[in-house]
């Protein structure tokens, strides 16, 4: 059996020992059916893809995805907010991926809450009792603080820092997109230019100084205008930023162990403590829901 | 003689009675020269398209400008930050547009500031000492709460409002860019359809349903999850945000009398009082800029 999570950007893909994380960009019209066309027999699969402002709304975003699942895996079986598999598009598989996280993990690890820091958003899931976590909606999760959108590689700069101080100066800035918190965490040395996977703002190279010059820009600069100093002070001032939305989120929640998941587990891990799933699930911890649904699946007998 | 702004997303154009406004953006390589070939003749220009991230630096892209449009128009003059035209590409030429607003105005309304509300920014300018305004650049304005990423139709609502409180609770944004700024006043009444005149963020048309649904999955929602009352409360908390960033501006730079200017001049009059340049220039005043650095040319016998 295999595993998948259909995000909105990214599609993650657990086979056998394999994880394949494809860039899959569902508002680019990227072809579901063909990227899985290479798999047959058994699947598991969640999804968040269906937000995707391609669709008019969140139900044809399900049926897309379910129809363009069926038609190269007809056995599929789709995991909902109600912690049940489903064979056919219901309201439930909206967003239901980071439960299949905390469904996977919620016995072994019960007193802890699980942060899956990932490339868009972050999850934060206490992970007992498991029963109330049954039925949420991204509305409702972004209003508890358990869907936080900071993430690794995606995340606008500008979306989470308005200012920042340069040179003692108060420096507010721009709203484009000019630069990514991939910069900001590559410039940081957090990733390798390697585990940038996503497209850059600019459409340019993922190397220090492009990421340098993107942070710059950020500020309507030039690099040599605020210097590799300026630049630098940006993207820590956002990466602040972000662990201040991670860390409100888990003071709401209460002290419980850490686990860490998702790309961003091992700056985590080594920023806020706790427990790094990748040193306990390997490299299945970077696509914790596409693992964690077949997992569950097959725990189920399905 | 012809008035031109070369923005990054919209170059303006002045020619005789008529304004022309042109969704141009120069990220998708859209052809200056192409455009600006139906006109022959001496022209002023002025620009801020350097920015844009398909250049790896502000001086190369005041070249590239300044080619593309001497090919067209190769007795074409550049207003820069020094006040003065130039027949080639100098670092000056840089975000000169703001300026040449400012030296059309000066001696008219000496004692007013020029709020110039644009699609994707706002250029907050005292019209005098007008020496005081030579010489500064993107980042210094920035400092200065002179130049103010806040439009009437491209910021991302998600850039200047972080949460939002609906149905009592307080309800984080997604940083996705799901709606915009042209949404927010479309739905508040501030524009009609005809006026949102670059693409929407999901590529969809313009319509007061759209525009709210565009709205609600800024807080990751279908229309129906938090209603209509929901997602116009997402527009005026953007609107206020807007309106504060300006105020705070406006604060700084002491009490003068307003003079507004933009596509959102009208929109500022009435919300802040002072006077409409639309009522003292007409259509002219949504392409100012591009307007006053003809006007400029001719004073100056250029």
């Amino acid at each position: 059996m295999i595993g998948i999570d259909i995000g909105g950007a990214n599609t993650k893909i657990v086979c056998e020992d394999e994880v394949i994380i494809r860039y899959c960009p569902l508002w680019k019209e990227s072809p579901i059916t063909e990227m899985l066309s290479e798999f047959d027999g058994d699947a598991a699969v969640v999804m968040s893809g269906e937000l995707a402002d391609c669709f008019y709304s969140k139900a044809e975003g399900v049926s897309f995805i379910v129809n363009a699942v069926l038609d190269v895996l007809p056995e599929a079986q789709f995991y909902g907010t109600d912690g049940r598999f489903h064979t056919k598009a219901v309201p439930e598989l909206a967003a239901a991926n980071w439960l299949a996280s905390a469904d996977l993990l919620r016995e072994q690890y019960a007193d802890s809450v699980l942060v899956d820091f990932g490339s868009t958003t972050t999850d934060i899931i206490p992970l007992s009792p498991f029963d109330e976590l049954l039925g949420h909606t991204d509305l409702t999760r972004l209003r508890k603080g358990h869907l936080i959108y900071c993430g690794m590689l995606r995340t606008p700069v500008a979306s989470l820092l308005r200012s920042v101080i340069i040179d003692e100066e108060e420096t507010p800035l721009s709203t484009e997109y000019f630069a990514s918190a991939g910069d900001a965490h590559l410039v940081l040395g957090h990733i390798t230019p390697g585990e940038y996977t996503v497209p850059t703002p600019d459409g340019k190279e993922v190397t220090r100084d492009l990421s340098l010059a993107r942070l710059a820009r950020s500020v309507c600069a030039d690099l040599d205008e605020i210097g590799e100093a300026g630049a630098v002070t940006i993207a820590l001032a956002f990466w602040k930023a972000e662990r201040s939305l991670i860390e409100e989120s888990l003071k709401r929640i209460g002290k419980r162990p850490l686990l860490a998941g998702g790309i961003g587990s091992r700056l985590l891990r080594s920023t806020l403590g706790g427990t790094d799933l990748f040193d306990e699930i390997g490299h299945f911890a970077d696509a914790l829901p596409a693992y964690a649904v077949r997992e569950v699946a097959e725990r189920n007998g399905i």
